[in-house]
């Protein structure tokens, strides 16, 4: 056994979260999965969650069980969200809509609550929903971008925000962990700079929730948005989250106002008044079945701890350089992420000419890495789910492929 | 026996649809589902369809699935969904969000689009998310309402139309069949009034769809929009749907820019450009699980036929009526919808100052109608899953509540 295969072995010997593995189902053919930052694996109990979801709650309690349950979902669900990876307090959390729809209504609110601010605040390295949310949004209500670009490696840093806001500035929208390089901007000290100029902050914690330890409350943040389908194994599609600190609330006016964001819904007045605090994000009906499996991880996440997922998400992605670094860097592959552990998220991105091709060879050979243009190679390492020795073993067939090896050879 | 109970076993002898309410869970405990119109019963098939899906699709495809078919989900289950119930061509319907915000988008394009006209003709009767997304696009796109106050029996008519618009109309909002009295409005006619004074309608047909035959392409509508968990049984919250007519996709352009709505989503490119055709509407990640329900009723459906669902809709309202006449108008309770089965979707609505406490008390004996302020009781007649004693066990129910006789006595 090669030195790298022993400290496979060691690591997940010494992992107290291996166990966890089990709960989720398993593939015959795929050797590693390397995307559950693109999407989760699901766990076992959500398929009987769902049937079972079917023939109690849908088909025993009907229409009952709005009144029941679902009618509260939206905030419920995102109260245990925001208790469980967030560190947020109650009341300002809600799961609806997606990711681009809920960034849309931030976008829209926060600044027509600064009005008289021209500029919203963006970056080139930014996700393109949200780089595509601030350019309509900007264009219908006549603001202009603002644009940091990152060195990709480092992400957006504290001197890049300090740069560029200032008394024009609206809001600034940014991504806590990069989507390609993984890079963690420096959540904290970007708020205190953005708020200093009287300015809101929009974080995406797409690639943050469930793999990094989150303080929303404490470190002041304004409005967040994020999905639950990559760390929080949602499925795909699942619905996303959205984030308002209780102070803001009040002096928030979101755009799309539906029945399920009034005060009374079934009021059915004659003109709108949205619902006091979080639930105004709310638009239409809540996407109940779409809700369910990230209940599931959320319990597991709450037993196991945010702390001890962290722990395993840095060991996993460093674990993954040092492969990377014996077996792939010799090929002309490049990391395309922070080598400190902690400066990066729960993923790390490769770049090599040849990977286009390779991920459609890997993706053959049951190793599901991502890609992402122009030639990076996306390994996503979801801490509950994934295993040292599967990090290998994707790695391994990653090396093959680019050396022209076929599993044949 | 009395004669309605033979009519009733008459009726559901001669129902050539009567199988079909086999295929629908069971609810033991429930004497009569009359509120599939706001939330279908799902088919038995569809816990096994979930399951299946978490360990087949989702567990075993994992994140390749996207590329096996779930990409191209929002268009081939609306194309499905347009084929098997809206009387449309392909490529005009998608499935996505949520009504309100699918209503949101496409009121934001269509009154873009007709640059020049400052009103929007909304009617008091209509759904309240209709209204209050027509209010919020009217307050911040400069516009004006122009408010249509029908006669509840008849619901909006050609008349009512023709009499408010004119040069300014930039958009005709309303619902195909009224979400209180079920009064089906003159969607064709009232098309072509619209359309000869230069505006575009939308028609919400979230009442009408899986319960009329529909024929939006001979129609000449232009925008649509419905929800699937009524008489589509897609289950709480599942995603909506919106039409399109395929002439004026490339003059319309929707506000929620997202990357799946980007003409190539991998693209990841510096700049929004939407996709030609409807795919334009979609913003976010599509919601994959939330689609999965719908399926099995469409499949019902397209082996039914939609003429036989609404002859057995039809009927059903008319029996409904027929033992409301002999039970329930001599306690004081009025009809509430048109008389004539042809001018009303598949629901009544009853009035009687007494029912909104009858509407709990009916709940606790498994009689399961829904109560619509200030005093309607509304039953909804889902014409696979309900059968006519079933209409007269639960109208014989409401008789004995008004009476004030409880279960024992």
């Amino acid at each position: 056994m090669s030195d790298l295969g022993r400290r496979a072995e060691e690591l997940d010997a010494a992992d107290p979260l291996a166990a966890y593995r089990d709960a989720f189902v398993t593939t015959p053919g795929v050797v590693a999965y390397l995307d559950g930052n693109s999407l989760g694996r699901p766990l076992r109990a959500t398929g009987e969650r769902l049937a079972r979801f079917v023939a109690e709650d849908w088909g025993d309690r009907l229409i009952r069980h709005w009144d029941e349950g679902w009618m509260d979902a939206p905030t419920e669900l995102g109260d245990l969200l925001a208790r469980t990876t967030l560190g947020a307090a109650p009341g300002q959390t809600v799961v609806a809509d997606s990711t681009t729809v809920l960034l849309y209504k931030l976008v829209r609110a926060a600044v027509d609550a600064r009005p008289g601010r021209g500029e919203i605040v963006v970056d080139t390295g930014n996700f393109p929903t949200d780089r595509f949310v601030a350019e309509g949004v900007a264009a219908e209500r006549g603001l202009t971008l603002r644009w940091i670009d990152p060195d990709p490696l480092a992400g957006v840093t504290v001197d890049d925000v300090r740069a560029v806001v200032g008394p024009g500035t609206a809001l600034v929208l940014l991504s806590h962990v990069a989507y390609r390089s993984g890079a963690i901007a420096d959540l904290r000290a970007i708020t205190d700079v953005v708020h200093e100029a009287g300015a809101l902050v929009l974080w995406d914690l797409c690639h943050s929730v469930g793999a990094l330890e989150l303080g929303l409350d404490d470190d002041g943040v304004d409005l967040a948005v994020g999905c639950t389908y990559k760390y929080l194994n949602g499925g795909p599609g699942a619905p996303a989250f959205a984030y308002v600190a209780e102070a803001l609330q009040p002096s928030l006016h979101q755009p799309i106002q539906g029945w399920m964001g009034a005060a009374d819904p079934f009021a059915m007045g004659p003109r709108y008044e949205p619902a006091k605090g979080i639930r105004q994000l709310v638009s239409g009906t809540p996407p109940i079945v779409g809700m369910l499996p990230v209940r599931d991880m959320l319990a597991l996440i709450g037993e196991a701890g945010m702390p001890a997922l962290r722990r395993k998400s840095e060991a996993l992605t460093a674990y993954a350089v040092e492969v990377a670094d014996e077996l792939l860097l010799p090929l002309g592959a490049r990391l395309a992420s922070p080598r400190e552990p902690a400066a990066r998220g729960s993923h790390i991105t490769l770049d090599h000419a040849d990977f286009q091709r390779a991920t459609a060879e890997l993706w053959r050979r049951g190793v599901i890495p991502d890609f992402r243009p122009p030639d990076g190679l996306r390994i996503g390492l979801s801490p509950l789910s994934t295993g040292f020795a599967e990090v290998l073993a994707g790695l391994t067939a990653v090396r093959e492929v680019l050396e022209g090896g076929s599993r044949g050879d």
